[in-house]
């Protein structure tokens, strides 16, 4: 029954890797701590660059910096 | 001077539906903990059934086979 | 499939309280949302007063000055 | 290595804005834990008025009566 | 960059086992999604099982009926 | 009213420390963004440092080695 929320930058994840993340995800928890997969949740953040700092500054002035 | 956040996949929860459920939240928390209704604060955040997992698949995946 | 998470000042919430609290809560789900009992999960975090904050200072400050 | 999550309601905070919260919050950080800011994660939750509730109301609600 | 919170029941995960969640999850976020496994930040949360609800009822119960 | 919340590894942070991040980052929201400071909300997380992975590995093992 564990939770997992993933925050990640919106850059342009794909339905398919995000599939992937959360079908991964599951499977990691269900391997390691025998959590059942049944009832594991798994949410995606997608956060705006503007939004998420790092270093003391945006993703986007990073990005722009070519970081 | 509780938080709460409570996070449901966007499927059309109404204006009047959130209210209820932020009134009905800081209600439970004054009638069982005693605590201020001032000071007590809920979020809502509506995640994309792409980005909610559970059983190892996406919402939406789930939803196509009427789950 | 709801999730929602409750934080609260640690000053003795009891088990029946927290027990009544993830009744209280899943139901209001079910009722205003329809949301499935089954896969809604609630988990509450007991915070101690030093690590809470409001209006710039610890709760335990204010505790001290009886608020 | 710190991680910090601010919500505030979606009421037009700049680009700007968001940036002096992201180094002020790092150089925060810095300066009272002697946290590396290399590593200071800093994410910005902008939430819709209708979505946070405070006082048992939403804050679309108070905001129209004034508040 | 990404940020993953992991929450779990506190019921006896080892320091060997959570030391293999942190390195699972941020090799399934570089390999899905290329990113940066240097700047990829997982916590994991152990909750006791009075302080997690599913199904209305907390996980302290369901383990006494044997679930 | 925004909500802030603060994680950091379990490392000794003080009470007055702890006490001057909540005030401080109180202080920077009414600053930059005009929030009223009464309702602004600040919790901090003491995380071990099992508990909290970068780079792939838990903080544990990099203090070990000396980072």
């Amino acid at each position: 029954m564990p939770y997992v929320n993933i925050k990640i930058t919106r850059e342009g994840a794909s339905t398919e890797q995000k599939a992937e993340l959360i079908k991964g995800v599951t499977d990691l928890l269900a391997k390691i701590l025998g959590k059942n997969p049944a009832t594991t949740v798994v949410t995606i953040d997608e956060i705006e660059t503007d939004n998420w700092g790092i270093g003391g500054e945006s993703v986007t002035v990073r990005r722009e910096r070519g970081q």
